[in-house]
């Protein structure tokens, strides 16, 4: 850390000078003055980048490979950029002007968050994509609903015991993104500008919160929303990544959006561990080839990635809506229902006037969710991902049992919201019409974990056909033992 | 999916013709017939093939093989198929007139289901050893056993809500399917038959129910038992696949049957985790050698395999019946007791008169069980396995604290009994006298998570000697604490 | 098991005499005639070994490579070691006289349990430095503190039910074994000995209690305490399986210390779970070197390796005290605080006179603890690994998060404990008042989990960034819904 700058100058001559960087990349001028210290400075970062496609191939060269083999989507792109390697300074002093978190550094305008307004310059269908799906509205949808705010509140919210009794108090910010908004994304912005003494001399540098920051629905100091950072980690950017379980399961592994432990214990996921590894998988080739690439799909394979045949022949679009090939929201919600039509899903009213998707008996909220149609159409899209290793009498068989699961699901959900209407309306515990929240007792707590863990496990373990995690791991066991649990709770409480 | 017939048998001829697969091995007119459609129909599925030991080598190739080396067990097999490749053909047309699934398909008697008695047709030892299995029964020892029927239902069983109380409605075949039988196996069945409009024209297809299944005790068309393919999946057929943990774990992860999370911490799982992947592992290897092939077991080393050391000397003959090298068996009952005589377990009977291997108190039932020479015999081929590595001191001290491991987990289950027993005697529950299930209160429920989830799974951690997931995660933490829950949720019932 | 002698030296000859292990490693005298008979007994140990560092270079060539590629650290070793690899004998007959495990075997000295104080011939840095961690005093620091072996007790000690109540009895030795001192370590001494028939005729054996164990506190026949081989196993001895989380995962998976289940969840173990496995990835090196060697960091990178960039300079120093680069404890106990300035912790008396490093409100216990100097130097230690790749504003934005949930998650357990005064002050629980444990009823095992579940791993979740298991799967999510169970449980109580 210490080092002269005579020193690293002459270290990164050497970096770039050594034969093992073999047929060096055109890096522009502005990246060459970053990689200058900061090879040095954060020598993980610089190598980690140095490994990926962004520093080995221009905008230029990848916009000549035939469209099935692209992983660009631009029409237009400065040409400052289109041939160079995409380096420090390409998206670091991209729309700078925009961003909020600029800072003057040695003479350049450079921003800290790189957002996915900045990737869009080479990826514009990417980030479009990205827009309509509900990840990129996941801060939004929680913090601006009252009802899942109030449910986000009861999980963070201190409490404080004095006289017997507990109050809750206001979580603050910084629990907040330690907690849901780790995940859906925080609120980056800039506070203030500090100045400190580095290796360099005194130097500027803006004061963030919020920060750091990578959920899927993180709001930028240029104002979009997202991170691809979220899948694609800085600074190699891969796709292999992505395609990996590993990347889902940072924010899909607790119980009450198992998508990972489901799949590690599918057919499908065995078969990732036990091959995947091998080195007749590939996890880079575009497009994604069934059957020569991988023999088992991962979450990409089903939700995401652009899929050929062996003969080239169109298996899937790519896609980074995510559930357009969703026919149902299985998870998340109180009960199963038609994804909802926008991804901003704060204005929804069911007829009860709650933001919410369904009544709290399980209609679906008429006008906000896609019809029958759009639905078939993403089944379908979804079971073409299936029929390229199954029959159609297996997928069909598979699909009717889900349908089966979903309904038995919900309506063990609606039994334990009965009780705990119930409880409400004899006075044992305070729900909305006593102006008080629906979360924050244990009677509802509960009722919280039958949909939001049991039900929604149940479901999903379904879906992924991976059963062991949907019975007695966190799933019908505890359907069924919690609305028991429930009732004798609150015959308990009758006798307050 | 809309390419035309002859460009799909382009496609084929050139899959064959291409250098990529040398030595084009003998594949019968039949299997090339079904090819010529589903290599494009079911692209995953065929190169999933394409890849497995059974597209490689023909049955009198295999048994050429010095016998040790041998995976095949016949000892004579028809003419037609000895000399050709195990494809499409071999496998889903034969025994037709025995499967109720057998359909003309483009004139073909082609079944969708193939069976163990299929799969004997090449491996008969393993059949026969399989079906010796519990696990070869585990659908009927379940489905029909009335005290395991009745806590089935209490897990799948529909709740409503009505007048302040709960009542239970039956689950459906589907629900069913989804939950405890997708392990277990389900009973596939033909109802009928459907006309579908395919690419290739209109055509017949049976209508299963049960299916897709590939449970270890599914019944089958045909009348057989179990699926080759829980353990060995569609269409690799892979013996590394079966040899590696993620395969058991399908169904042995929940808390109920913990064997993959205790594995995963103990030392075996860690040395698994960590060097696993290498190269100088071999998981196709037949035989599988000690110290070369691999350096610390999987399941299927202690449980399954043959095994013999570098010098060629045998460690451990070949078993599908899985429990040969077992003494006890410590999961999914009441008590810890002696390996059932014979794997189907719905003729036993207790002295209570309960189908149960032991009382309610944890006295084995007399005349079902293997006796104390059996056992023993048990105990030394797995100790011979434990020794290939460990030193007798070792494998003495481990299977030591065993014992006291399984002695200490049916105290805490007896005394948890004891409660549930004199709740019912006290009517603040209601038992088998009073006509009741023994699962459908919350007490009783508890009382289920006593020795189906912690007292399991505090034997089994000691078995495979991870701890960690024997005291807070799953063991005896809970075990002392839901003794003392359930203590104070009988006096907060007597209040009722 | 039955071979003839003859054969056996045959085999050992052929083993040695094979070109598959070239240039055949300079192995003693001792070590060969160990090798003779045990290399057909146990082939899986010898091969384990042959593969391993030990089996094939000398303490003086380790000694020759440049310091910061060193792994032997000794000044001065005996002539009769220095020049020969590290077989069998080298470990088994060293300072046989100060073990009591030792025994006469074939006119050898041997001992059974090779311990730090015999490795410490080579390494006596990482001896040292590993006895000044917590881990080496894991044993003492549960029994001999009176608090944390009265929790200890309530975990393992039998319950049993009499006239319907619940009375503890003590567990013994080997309960405790497969439990808590699994991994915190056993006592190993010697019982006796015992003679045994063997394939090479009648043999004396040491008998020992609580063997077979590789716990970090163990304490051993030769007085010394700890077990290298708890991260590096027998016999590959191998500083790669160390470097993976799956080493740590044995000991830290449970809900208790989820250090590895956080770990995954984390960008850090997505990318050593998608790309650790790569051969550009190696586990192997010393130095090892960030970017080049890895990408992402392991446990070890954060809390244990030697640490360069790729111009050599130093990004960390190797550390076998774990705990120099951790300024507070997170787990283990009621609050966080400071680290023990003593390894040994049954020193430390709070104000209340109680062996716990806070006060039951939270308060540290003055003068036991590392000072804010200390801490500070340690912290920055930490930051120095994460600035390896990370910006200083992420550095400083992580850690300010840190804090926040460490004072956040210690305010909810102090409501915790403030219930369960109020249930001991209101006579509905027995505390230390009474002369009763504080940890053997349902209201007081509901605040044990408060803090060794719900509050531990939510700093932990925070500090390692693997939010997803800090909110809903063994966090956030509980501290809260914990702490209103709790108190509707007093109010259920105090109708008793």
């Amino acid at each position: 850390m210490h080092a002269k700058k005579e020193v690293l100058i002459s270290c990164v001559f050497l970096l770039f000078a050594t034969g093992s960087w073999a047929g060096e990349p055109p890096i522009s001028e502005d990246t060459r003055a970053c990689l200058e210290c900061h090879a040095t400075v954060h020598p993980g970062r610089l190598e980690d980048w140095k490994r990926g496609r962004m520093a080995t191939i221009t905008p230029a060269e990848a916009m000549k490979k035939p469209e099935a083999q692209r992983r660009v989507s631009y029409d237009n792109i400065p040409e400052s950029l289109n041939n160079v390697v995409v380096g420090c300074a390409e998206c670091h002093t991209l729309n700078s002007k925009k961003h909020a978190d600029s800072f003057d550094h040695n003479g350049y305008q450079v921003h800290v968050v790189v957002t996915p307004e900045d990737c869009a310059i080479c990826h514009p269908v990417e980030r479009e994509e990205y827009d309509r799906n509900l990840m990129a509205h996941a801060r939004g949808n929680l913090k601006h609903n009252a009802v899942y705010k109030a449910l986000v509140d009861s999980v963070n919210d201190l409490q404080s015991f004095s006289k017997g009794t507990v109050s809750y108090g206001p979580a603050n910010d910084a629990t907040e993104a330690d907690s849901c908004f780790f995940c859906h994304g925080t609120h980056v912005k800039r506070q203030g500008t500090m100045e400190k003494d580095t290796d360099f001399g005194e130097m500027s540098f803006p004061i963030l919160s919020g920060w750091p920051n990578q959920g899927v629905g993180r709001v930028n100091p240029d104002g979009s929303k997202g991170a691809c950072t979220a899948c694609h980690p800085r600074h190699g950017f891969s796709v292999a990544v992505a395609r990996k379980p590993y990347t889902c399961s940072e924010c899909h592994k607790g119980p009450d959006v198992p998508a990972y432990p489901i799949y590690s214990v599918s057919k499908h996921g065995n078969i990732f561990s036990s091959k995947g590894q091998s080195s007749s998988w590939n996890f880079d080739a575009v497009p994604w080839t069934v059957g020569k690439d991988f023999t088992a799909p991962t979450c990409a394979v089903c939700h995401v990635s652009l899929l050929v045949s062996k003969d080239g022949s169109s298996v899937a679009k790519r896609t980074h809506q995510m559930n357009d090939r969703l026919y149902k929201r299985l998870f998340g919600l109180i009960y199963a229902h038609p994804h909802p039509v926008s991804p901003d899903t704060t204005i929804i009213r069911n007829k009860a006037g709650l933001p919410l998707p369904t009544e709290l008996t399980g209609e679906p909220a008429p006008g906000y969710l896609i019809d029958t149609e759009e639905a078939q159409q993403r089944k379908e899209a979804m079971q073409q991902v299936c029929l390229a290793c199954h029959s159609n009498g297996w997928v069909q068989g598979h699909f009717d049992r889900l349908e089966n699961t979903i309904q038995t699901a919900d309506a063990m959900t609606l039994t334990a919201t009965q009780i705990l209407l119930s409880a409400w309306d004899g006075g044992i515990a305070r729900g909305p019409a006593q102006k008080d929240s629906m979360f924050n007792e244990t009677i509802e707590k509960m009722w919280v974990e039958q949909w939001l863990f049991y039900a929604n496990s149940t479901r999903l373990a379904s879906a992924m056909a991976g059963a062991d995690y949907g019975v007695f791991a966190n799933g019908r066991w505890y359907l069924s033992k919690n609305i028991r649990t429930m009732l004798d709770w609150t015959r308990f409480l009758q006798r307050k």
